[in-house]
Parts: C-alpha cells; sequence; structure tokens
C-alpha cells in the first residue's frame, strides 16, 4: 500500500457489518423480518467465540444479530453489563494484515496480534475500544469465494 | 408497496450510517484520517438535534461522527451515561413514511410520530430502541439530488 504525505490509502471498502448483540436471536430475526422484510442470508455458530450469529444483508453489508451460547463469552458479559445494543462496527478491508499494521504504524491498540479466522471464511482482527473512541471496530478481509455467493451458499 | 403471505418487501436498501459518539470530533476525523485514510466529505451542524456531524464515506454508507454541542442534547446524554461509543444505526429506505408504517403495522414504537428533517436534505425518524432490541435504529430517506453527489457538493 502506497502513502502519500504520511496518509495511508483509503483502507475501508466496506461496512461489512453492525454488530447487534441480542438475549432472543430468534425474535430479534423475526422482528427484522416481520418489520422490514429483512431475511437472514447466513447463520453460523462462531465457537470460538461463545458466539451464535444471523446475518441479514442489506445491500453490501450485513446487519450481524449475535448471542452468546456460553455464560464466559465477551457477548454474554457485554449484555450482562450494558443489555442489548450495537455491540461492534465491521469494516471491511483488503488485508487484515495491512489494516492491522496502519493501526499500529498509529499507535493504536488491537485485542487481536495476529489475523485470526471469522465466521464465513473471513480473517478479522478487533482494534481496541480504548484505541477507537470507545468504539469496538473489527477489521474483516473476505476469504476466497466469499462474500456475497458465499454467504448465499452457506444459507439453510 | 405489496405484501406477500404477511411479510414487507425488502424495504432497507443500504446501512445508511453508523454513529459513533465522541467527545472530541477533530480527534475522531483525525483518527479515521491518519489510521484509515477516511476522510470526511460532509460536515454538519444540525441545530435541532444539538449536535455537529461528520460523515466519512465508505462505499454507499457513512460513518457518522458526533458530538453535542449543548448540555441539553440528546447525544450529551448519553456520552454522559454511557460514555463514547456505538450511539445509533441507520438503515436507508426508499419512503421513511411507508418504513413507519411497516413498524407501527407491527406494533412497536418510534420516537418520531411523523417523519422529519434530517441533516444532508434526508428525511428521517426514529424507531423506539426498546422496540428494536436495546438499538436505536433510524430509517434515513435521501432527498432529491441526494446521496453521493450531493454529499459531495456539500464537503468543505
Amino acid at each position: 500500500m502506497g502513502r502519500t504525505a504520511g496518509r495511508p490509502d483509503a483502507l475501508l471498502t466496506e461496512i461489512d457489518h453492525v454488530a447487534i448483540a441480542v438475549h432472543d436471536i430468534e425474535g430479534a430475526v423475526e422482528w427484522y423480518a416481520e418489520t422490514f422484510g429483512a431475511t437472514v442470508t447466513h447463520r453460523e455458530l462462531v465457537e470460538r467465540d461463545g458466539v451464535e450469529e444471523a446475518l441479514i444483508r442489506v445491500a453490501d453489508s450485513y446487519v450481524q444479530l449475535v448471542t452468546p451460547t456460553r455464560s464466559d463469552s465477551p457477548v454474554a458479559k457485554f449484555l450482562e453489563t450494558r443489555g442489548e445494543g450495537l455491540h461492534h462496527v465491521a469494516y471491511r478491508v483488503e488485508s487484515c494484515a495491512a489494516a492491522m499494521d496502519a493501526v499500529r504504524a498509529n499507535g493504536w491498540k488491537l485485542v487481536d496480534e495476529m489475523p485470526r479466522p471469522g465466521s464465513r471464511r473471513t480473517t478479522v482482527a478487533f482494534v481496541h475500544p480504548k484505541s477507537s473512541f470507545g468504539t469496538l471496530v473489527e477489521l474483516v478481509e473476505e476469504g476466497e469465494g466469499d462474500g456475497a455467493d458465499g454467504v448465499r451458499a452457506g444459507s439453510g
């Protein structure tokens, strides 16, 4: 990635998703379907993070409804202390590693030391909310054959 | 809007923006620019809501950095009680009034009784977070000649 006058190229290519933590994921899925005709295109149990997620496609982005599957999940702790609501925002990037480098180069803190697997064959890393104005920011790199088709193929 | 089997047509056409409440809007603007090369395409003082906002364009969506301009602004209260972070998610719709009807038809509560002017010549309404799983949801209808070109024309 070339740089000009200390400014990086535009690294964010899309709002990949907005994550909403809920107690009742079936209720939330139903709410989006009944109210807005917005339906789930992908569901996944993400063991590593202790969550179940339902992705609702909106144009090239997703609303990610997320609920904990065990009590030590970070999302369980979030629900306990903050209640239901916006959990994080994820920006799509071409290279998760390059975006992480950009965060580090500016002296900001990451939650993940290395890029790691996310849901739907993505590679992800989280920026520490203390670095990013109280907002948990995820960097998402889509995998080969991922994105729209990959997600649709993955839906039930 | 036609309906089939009680389900509305897909009403959400885009994640219009993700709003992030911050104390220091200049610092946040700088953070996005220096870290991700993501720059502001529109700024506005929204007197009615007592906020200043900076819109960073990401594909067809925006990151909306927002800070209060007076102590009785809802965003000032949010910062007091929750601190900096994700404030609301806005979905773009073709018709704000029709989307409001869909919310009401499903028995859910709106913050706004009528569509009202938003920033950058949009028409907006907020869904009550108690209806939408703890999440403040905004419905955004773009104005004539609005969207990409309108926003770019509005940038300094």
